[in-house]
């Protein structure tokens, strides 16, 4: 049965990016260090075509996140660029060959053709909303699980509709101080459950089903 | 050594309080859900008077809360009450016989003298600040450690000040949508580390130590 899922990091203050982020800066002032526990785990290098790195409380984590995977839904603003695309547009942020190797659907107000990239990752546009993103990624999942690429607003939106069916959030004790919450304009109707805690190197995971 | 400790709960939004709080509804909307996991322990209930109560994984986390602490500061909207006091003023919520059983300091304001109640309870106002309420309240204590009570206000005044030793956080999978930020206001350049995780119903227990 294909679930939906959403696994992100999040500062202790409750942010998923730093403070004016931009092109150059796309996690915002502080945000890199999110993802430290991340950057150093082979788990994670080697799907990245990155050599070295170790193996800790996380690496089970990092395995379980990347398995299992056959689509992956994006809002815009993680894929990049702004507002309509335009003759040279913006193809992402992962290069010719990008880590998905599967269907990626990008939530986006502006058409677009498919892209296809290296290695098996297509981007296709959606302009209908979540439900026809969540519908497609699951045709394109089979069997398989769709993950929420990000960022926040995505989330949120999935969250608010019912359609998640787990959050899985990495706890970073560190402050930014303002940016993006992860969890800003969620319904206080929206139940989750807790369904596992690992505790790792700089990071704490908290898996949450919703009910 | 006395160490000064904070221990709270926290929506996974990050609120340690609901929206619109009230003399009558003191936590705001739906802020009750953050104590759950403790009102229904034997280990809470007892202290405060009450019978009966179960034992889980959080037991030792609400026992170790309790232990070692010979004084508490707390903030002056956690003691009740606005502005000025009255000639008839608010005791507190606690009634004639509060669960401290230790010197409590007050962070107002509004000059009162110090009030006895019953149990080893006095509650003493402090005018002159934060770094003036440890002092007293660390002269109190002698040995034993020093707790904030609360609220999100206080402690963040003691993170910024480098005062705090310990910061445990009781996240509840809530969303609140609003409320008190328990970190807000708090500077980037607090560094936090983790220095345990329990996990118990309907609560995951994250200690820090601030560094």
């Amino acid at each position: 049965m294909s679930r939906l899922r959403m696994n992100i990091s999040m500062s202790l203050d409750g942010y998923s990016a730093g403070p004016d982020p931009s092109l150059d800066d796309p996690l915002g002032k502080g945000g890199e260090q999110l993802h430290e526990w991340a950057l150093g785990l082979a788990a994670w290098r080697q799907p990245h075509g990155l050599e070295g790195g170790e193996a800790n409380e996380s690496t089970q984590v990092m395995e379980a996140m990347q398995a299992n995977v056959g689509a992956t839904i994006m809002g815009r603003n993680m894929f990049g660029g702004q507002g309509r695309w335009e003759d040279q547009p913006w193809d992402g942020w992962w290069g010719e060959d990008p880590p998905f190797h599967h269907p990626v659907f990008v939530l986006t107000h502006h058409p677009r053709e498919p892209l296809e990239m290296q290695g098996g990752t297509t981007f296709s546009f959606v302009t209908d909303g979540i439900e026809s993103a969540l519908g497609q990624a699951q045709d394109a999942a089979g069997d398989q699980d769709v993950a929420i690429g990000g960022g926040a607003q995505t989330g949120q939106q999935y969250l608010n509709a019912g359609l998640l069916d787990q959050l899985q959030i990495a706890v970073v004790p560190v402050i930014l101080g303002g940016g993006t919450r992860l969890l800003a304009n969620v319904d206080p109707g929206v139940k989750l459950e807790l369904a596992g805690v690992v505790e790792a190197p700089g990071v704490t995971h908290l898996t949450y089903t919703t009910r």
